[in-house]
Parts: C-alpha cells; sequence; structure tokens
C-alpha cells in the first residue's frame, strides 16, 4: 500500500450480501490482533474512479467481476474513524508504524452494497490486516469496529427500498429457480412474509421471469416450475426502474 | 477560510431546487472572472459532520433552516476536478495565491439536493467567488464549471424516484394549495402529464392531504379547494416511505 498514492480524507466499504438458505448473509473480516470483525474496504488510488476502486475491492475479496454494485450512502460523522482497531496492528508489526499518520486521519467513508449468489464465492480471500473472512447471517452479526454496524444496517434499508423499484435477485439465485425461491428471497429482504398468489401475480406483471418449461425434480410436493431472468427485461428494468407510484 | 482546518479530497455541492410558474428551477452562482456557473457548494470543516456541512451550505446561501436535504450521489470520477476555475480568481487576487494547492488536489463531490418553496429565498446570497446568485429554469442551465451539468441531471432523476417512495411538496408549494397546483407539481418534476382523476385517487389514497374546507377565490372556473399536508402523517410517510411495490 503506498500510501501517498491514495486519496486522503475518503474511504469505501463494501456490504456484500449473499443468500443461503433464506438468510441474508454478509461477507465479514475478522480483523489480526482483535476480537473484532470488519467490512471489506480500503482507499482509493489517485489514478481510480471511486467506483471502480469499489469493483476491485469487491473483486479482490471475491473473485468476482460485473457485479450489480450500488453506493448506497456517504457516512461522514466527524468523530467516525479513530486508529483504534490499527494500534495493534502496528504493535504487531503488521502494519509498519509509518501508516499511523495515515489512519489518524479524519475519513468520511462511502458504502457500497453488492448482491452476489452464495455458491459462486467459494473461497473469498483476506486481506492482510485480517486473520480469516468469512460468509456472517445477519442475526448474528459479530462485533465491528468503528460505525460498520450501522454500515450494514443503513444497506439493508437500502436493498429494501431498491427492491420496490429495480429487479433483485438475478446475482442472489441461482440461473433456474422456483417461484417459492424467489418469494423466499424477497420475504427475507423485506422481512415479512408475503401472500403466495399476490407476489406471483405482481412478479409476473412486471415481465422479468421467463418460464423454463422444466420442473425442479424430486420435490416433495408436485415438482415446481423453474424460472430464469428475461436478460433484456431484466437489464432495461435495472436501467429505468419499474413503473410504481405516480407513473 | 482556513484550509488546513477541512476536510481534504471531499467536497460538497447542493442542489436547490425550487418550483416557480410550473417550472423548476435550481439555485446557481455566477463565477467571478469568467462566463461559467456554478452549484452552491463548499469544503468540509473537520469539525463537523458531512451532512451539518451540506445544511450550513444551504442556510448561508439561502437563509433556510431545517429544509428537507438529501444525499444522493458521490462523484467519484479520478479526472472530474481541475483548477481551471480556480485560477483567473488567484490570478485577480479574489483567492490568494497559497489557496492554489488546495484547489489542485483531487477532489471527489458529494450530491445533496434540497427542495425549497421559491418564494421564501427572497435574497440568496452569493459568495466570495460569485460575482451574483440567481433560479435559472432547468431546461436553460447556463454554462457550468466541472461535472457541474451531470451533477444537477443526476438530482433530477434521484427526486423522480424520490417522489414514487415519499412524499415530496412540502417545501416546494405554499401552505395552503389546490389539486391542479400540486397535480402541476408532480407532472414538472415526472417530465410528463398525469390523468386528473387517477392522480387525485392515488394522491388522496396516500392519506397525507388535508381538506382545509377553504376554496381558492377569484379563479376564472369553479373555485378549487384549498389543501395542505397532514403534518404529522407526511412526516410518518417520509420517514417510513410509501408501501407501494411488494409491500
Amino acid at each position: 500500500m503506498l500510501l501517498h498514492n491514495l486519496l486522503p480524507g475518503l474511504s469505501i466499504d463494501c456490504v456484500i450480501f449473499g443468500f443461503h438458505q433464506n438468510e441474508l448473509r454478509v461477507l465479514l473480516l475478522k480483523m489480526k490482533q482483535s476480537e473484532r470483525w470488519s467490512l471489506p474496504g480500503g482507499f482509493i488510488r489517485l489514478d481510480r474512479d471511486v467506483d471502480e476502486e469499489a469493483a476491485h475491492i469487491l473483486h479482490t475479496r471475491t473473485g468476482l467481476d460485473n457485479i450489480f454494485l450500488k453506493q448506497f450512502h456517504l457516512f461522514g460523522k466527524q468523530n467516525r474513524s479513530n486508529t483504534s482497531h490499527i494500534e495493534p496492528l502496528i504493535e504487531q508489526n503488521v502494519l509498519p508504524a509509518s501508516s499511523f499518520q495515515w489512519f489518524d486521519q479524519r475519513f468520511a467513508t462511502i458504502g457500497y452494497y453488492a448482491l452476489v449468489e452464495y455458491a459462486s464465492v467459494t473461497q473469498p480471500i483476506a486481506d492482510t490486516t485480517s486473520d480469516c473472512i468469512a460468509w456472517c447471517p445477519l442475526p448474528d452479526i459479530p462485533s465491528l469496529i468503528l460505525d460498520h454496524h450501522q454500515i450494514i444496517e443503513h444497506a439493508r434499508v437500502a436493498l429494501k427500498e431498491e427492491l420496490n423499484f429495480r429487479p433483485v435477485g438475478r446475482n442472489l439465485l441461482p440461473d433456474e429457480f422456483t417461484m417459492p425461491e424467489l418469494q423466499s428471497l424477497y420475504e427475507t429482504i423485506l422481512e415479512t412474509s408475503l401472500d403466495r398468489r399476490n407476489f406471483r401475480r405482481k412478479i409476473l406483471s412486471l415481465g422479468i421471469l421467463k418460464d423454463t418449461g422444466k420442473k425442479r425434480l424430486g420435490a416433495a410436493n408436485k415438482a415446481p416450475s423453474l424460472y430464469t431472468f428475461d436478460e433484456v427485461k431484466y437489464a432495461e428494468a435495472v436501467e429505468k426502474g419499474f413503473k410504481s407510484g405516480f407513473l
């Protein structure tokens, strides 16, 4: 990390959501020399756009490219950053002593969230200041550094709102999925249960699904149909949003 | 401006929308020594939260407090800032030569938009680097510095989306207004015409309006009813959003 090569005053934190067994999980790093965890994040190289750097962080931790990644909020409280999580790393020579001055600045951080298919990230990669990286279920988030709890909560609310506007699911589900699997994803994000018939009617009316004509075999009940997202219409809806509300 | 007292690398730009004669207008400053204009903005004092600083900028330019002010996007392209609009100001001693180094940094900027009642801002106040400040109709925006055109366009799209989610209008209309006046505001923001009956039904169903029992007198046609926003329900809807989409 060449610190003179970085934009001062601003950092990036990524809330990477995965969906597994009807649960949303978040990718977190366990800090070395500490019981606390952190969001994947970093600083911005002077020769990279902020969005580019966020995509780079996501790629470095997950190996994934071309993932839906959305800026959702700048966290700018004047006292939000401090060096308490960095000091043990400097004491143990994980970070050089010369980096203290860098971390001792005030940082605002820009939050991004990403949606990834859990199964596509089999070997997430920790960074040099972390012991390990793991998917943590949202109800069981461990103790986090700085305001990272608040950043996750904010991302969650932003994702809920997004769901009413734009299609969500393409990166969270496998290519082919059943209507109950899709409903379960929506219920998990919205933290509520939805009526089966209304959900089906509503989601079909959006025109973003294609019936593959195939069935999921081996199910206990009647074999359910497998759907896939219509690539073109899905992309259009991400671009333009659903015509909801007054439009 | 004590430059050592500011957060480096990050600035604020505010898109302040006002509504007048069925037009959205934006408050802009004409730069000294230049034909170009800019958004009201500034840097962040180290002892202020970013949101606080944005409210301070809004207050300084308009005299208004407690205005709906919303972060909508961080503009972080690595080449978005430059000193071309600052150099003539330094040459003419509007800014001290020592400030060049500050402006020569790369800045990301966080965009906020505000909605204000046009009539409440009778005397907007220019800053020291500007000749004047004026409300410019959206279709006739003059030439702007840096990426300020793009910032306005982005704010406009964010405002449109917001309209489908949360009530908008309280700060853009006078206390009492007619249904056609409210519809006209929505049509202007959405850049489309809406069916009169559908609009009326939809907006009343949200439960945020109160009929004052009064009529607007002196109108050419039948005197239209005057409405006002229900403070409590309006605030609730701003907080929670409308239950649209899947909820």
